[in-house]
């Protein structure tokens, strides 16, 4: 049995860690958790994603099989995104980190306040 | 009562989620969790991270109040960064992270290989 070990350089699980450890993953896998959404959808409600941003995030969520995308022929045909099995798998643990970041926001900015105000940590 | 939603690009858990979602400080906070650690232990610890890299990613952490610094009066100086309470209450999250990408890397591999072959998802 290999192990597996990202804090090698040269695993896989190095490299899976970095796309899966990424912002923007984080907002488009707990959009599709409830059901698919289509593209222009998953646009509108990560303010800020511009068009290429959110393609390549898709694109590479797809690769590693934890997106899955149908077209559909409507005129002009609209594509949607579902979250797959394996997705599923993950999406519990990157929403704990959304969860985390909503729950710790008021401790991180005031730490941040300490550090930039002192030029070191407030702890 | 503030609704914090990273889902809007001026909130700021958008930004701590970007800090938080970044594979070195999942490596970083996962070799604090048991003990206090020296800089140059965590630059041998972590293949194929620069100096410069890891200087920043501590610094990061240590401004978002999630590792703390130490500087000891050994000759010479020795720094040991430690992860502080708050940070604890993220490592678990992350943790699940770097479990997850250890225990999907096969899947997520696979499907690669196939979308790689095909052009297309292998789901």
């Amino acid at each position: 049995m290999l192990v597996h070990n990202p804090y090698a350089s040269n695993c896989p699980t190095r490299m899976i860690l970095d796309r899966v450890a990424d912002k923007w993953a984080v907002l488009v896998l707990g959009l599709l958790i409830g059901a698919p959404v289509r593209f222009n959808q998953l646009r509108r409600a990560i303010e800020g994603i511009s068009q290429k941003m959110l393609s390549q995030t898709l694109k590479s969520l797809e690769r590693d099989g934890l997106v899955s995308r149908k077209a559909i022929a409507t005129v002009p045909v609209t594509v949607e995104y579902a979250i797959t099995p394996l997705g599923q798998t993950l999406a519990a643990t990157l929403d704990a980190l959304r969860i985390w970041a909503e729950t710790h926001m008021e401790e991180v900015t005031a730490s941040q306040q300490r550090y930039d105000a002192n030029g070191m940590s407030g702890l």
